[in-house]
This record gives C-alpha cells, structure tokens and sequence, in this order.
C-alpha cells in the first residue's frame, strides 16, 4: 500500500516505525495512531526511552554485555563462578540463559557470528578479548553457546582453534531432542546426533 | 518470559515497545536491540519523530482527520466534490479509500463507532460535528462507510436517524462478494444479502 499521508508529520511517524525488521506500512500506520490516542506524557516518555538508551549505554568491558555501569552486574557479582565462560552470540542469548536459573558462570558476548554471507569477519567480533581473557589466566572452562547453524559450526571451530594453546577445557552446548519432542518428528541430524552423543542414564534424573 | 534486564535503560525502552498493542516482550527486545546497532542520529530523529508528531499534530477543523494546517488537504482542495460527504471510523479508513483513487468527495471522521460495551457514547465521537456540517447546507449526500459489525450498524441507524430531519440522500457502502473471493466460502449472511440486493448486469462493467 503506497499511502498518500495528509500530514508530513505522520508520514514521517509511520517511515520510522517502518523501518524497523518485521514492521510493515500498515502495522507502522497502527502503531503511530495509537500513539496518538495515548497521553502527550507516555509518548514523550517512550521517545524519551529511546533516545537515552542510544546515548548512554554502555557495554560491560569485560563481557561485552548491555550495562548501567562499567562492568555488568554479572561480572561483578562475586557469587558467581568466575572461572567458567559461556559464549553467546548475542545479548537475547544471555537473558534466555539467565532465565534458565541453571548457569553459576559468566558470559562473553561476541555480538555475532562468523558469516562470510554476510561480510562478518572474526575481527567484526569480540573474539580478540576472550583470547586475552583466557590468556590471562583463571579460566578453567570456555563453554561455546552458539547456535547449531554452518556459522555457528564455524564461529566454534575459529575460537577452539585460537584458544588451543592455553590450558582451558572448551566445551559445547548439548544438542539433542527438545523436553517434550516427539522422535518421530525430528530432523534425523539431530535425532543421529543424540545417539551417538549418548549419555548414561541416571535414575535420579528423573 | 520475565527477563531480569542487565540495565535499566534497556528495560524501560523493551517496556515502551511491550505496551504498544500487537508487541510481547520477545520483539519488543528484539526491536529495541535492532536500535542498538543503528546510527544514533537515526535512534534520536525515530524519538523526535514521534514527540513531535505527538505534540504538534492537528485535526482538521471540517472532517477532524489529521492534518499540518487548519483544514486538510482533502477539505482544502476545490477540485473534490463537497456535496458529498463519507463518514469513516477513522483515519485509516480515509487513507484506505484514498488509495481506491475511486472516491472524490470530502470525508468525516468519527474517532470510533457506538460501541456499549466498550464504552464509548455517541457523545464520544464526532457525530454532533457532523450534523452541524449538513445542517449548515450546501450537503447532498452522506455515504455511512463504516464496519459491517453490529456496532457499525448501531452508528450508522443513530446517525441517518440524526440525520432524517434534513433533506439529504443517505446511503452506505456495497456489502457483497469480495472481488476474486469465492462463493463457496463467503458467509452465509454476506451471500444472503448480495443475492438480495443483486445489481443489473451491465457487460462494459466487465
């Protein structure tokens, strides 16, 4: 729908909010009205959100995720198992994991996956830092949470293959079926993989 | 998912995007990352877009669609017919008919429909606006465009009822077969009417 706007103002509303992924014209269009129905307060509020986020954040200098302060709450907390580093692509990754309850560690973030594709070279990544975090002692486990694509294959391999030379176990995440998947209907990589990365049962699993 | 943000800065903008309607949490984060990696110029001109839309956006003093000026530009322009006046729910709606390019009277547009059970009054709307248009002259006819709901139907019986006492031609828009549907999935009472209010077969019509 190509629309003729009767005002600049809203056609200027509606190309913003269009321009982000997964938004079209008429979603946009949806979106800015309702805007309009809210208090001159909350949308002041809202752009106000916006616009400060994109000034004032900062990334942890040490894991590279999103922060308030220097360093992230995570790397600051002395609760935390220090010597265990989980490698996400992005910060979505952190949050899903955190929200798992089930990981002590800390994290490195590297803002994206090796893809020749799309022109993302190992230097366009925060690879270098968590070679210089390794390679400064301490780290006993570097634990690669990538996803299971080609990229992810490869981002794995670049990063084993760098940390080679230090002394530092280097694992992956689990792949296998989904809690609750039927085998009938998995992919048959997966469901050959989960054979032969077999673990032994233990009752109290359960 | 009840995510624990790592800053607060982030979480208030997930939280604006989150209240937006059609939005979860899931893309909202999504959304608001994606702004991470763009130009901070294009961020703060997204922001200013909308606080300034919101505080400088007028609705024309005629019709109350949204407007720069006084008066639209629909309103404003000489060349449509301003005998003829559609009344429309809202501003989509005039931007819908626009784009049929087949329509070249002026508009009206209520901010709504008569809906009880949401609330919302005749007085809510901009129905007495409307009667004061045809009640000044110079309007031959109103063409009732709304939705084929039952509360369009409650607004366009209290508006004709509104509007009896004038001499003015009231009609509202052609329900029927949806051009390229077919017939045997329309609805049962679309299908009734459409046989019942059939139109003479004219072959250039083709």
């Amino acid at each position: 729908m190509n629309y003729t706007f009767p005002s600049k103002l809203l056609e200027r509303a509606v190309d913003s909010f269009a321009n982000l992924p997964g938004i079209g014209r008429k979603t946009a269009l949806r979106l800015v009205l309702h805007m309009l129905k809210q208090d001159k307060e909350h949308v002041l509020n809202f752009a106000n959100a916006l616009s400060e986020l994109r000034q004032n954040v900062k990334y942890c200098s040490v894991c590279h995720n999103i922060c308030d302060n220097d360093t992230c709450d995570i790397c600051g907390n002395p609760a935390r198992d220090h010597e265990t580093i989980c490698v996400v692509q992005n910060v979505q990754d952190v949050l899903a994991i955190e929200n798992t309850q089930q990981y002590k560690g800390v994290y490195h973030v590297l803002g994206g996956i090796i893809s020749p594709m799309d022109g993302i070279a190992p230097s366009d990544l925060n690879i270098e830092s968590l070679i210089e975090r390794v390679k400064s002692g301490g780290i006993k486990e570097v634990i690669l949470a990538l996803s299971p694509t080609t990229d992810g294959e490869t981002t794995n391999f670049f990063i084993s293959r760098k940390l080679r030379p230090y002394s530092v176990k280097i694992s992956t995440i689990a792949r296998g079926i989904s809690v609750g998947e039927e085998l009938e209907y998995t992919d048959e990589i997966t469901l050959g993989r989960s054979i032969l990365n077999r673990i032994e049962f233990k009752s109290k699993e359960l």
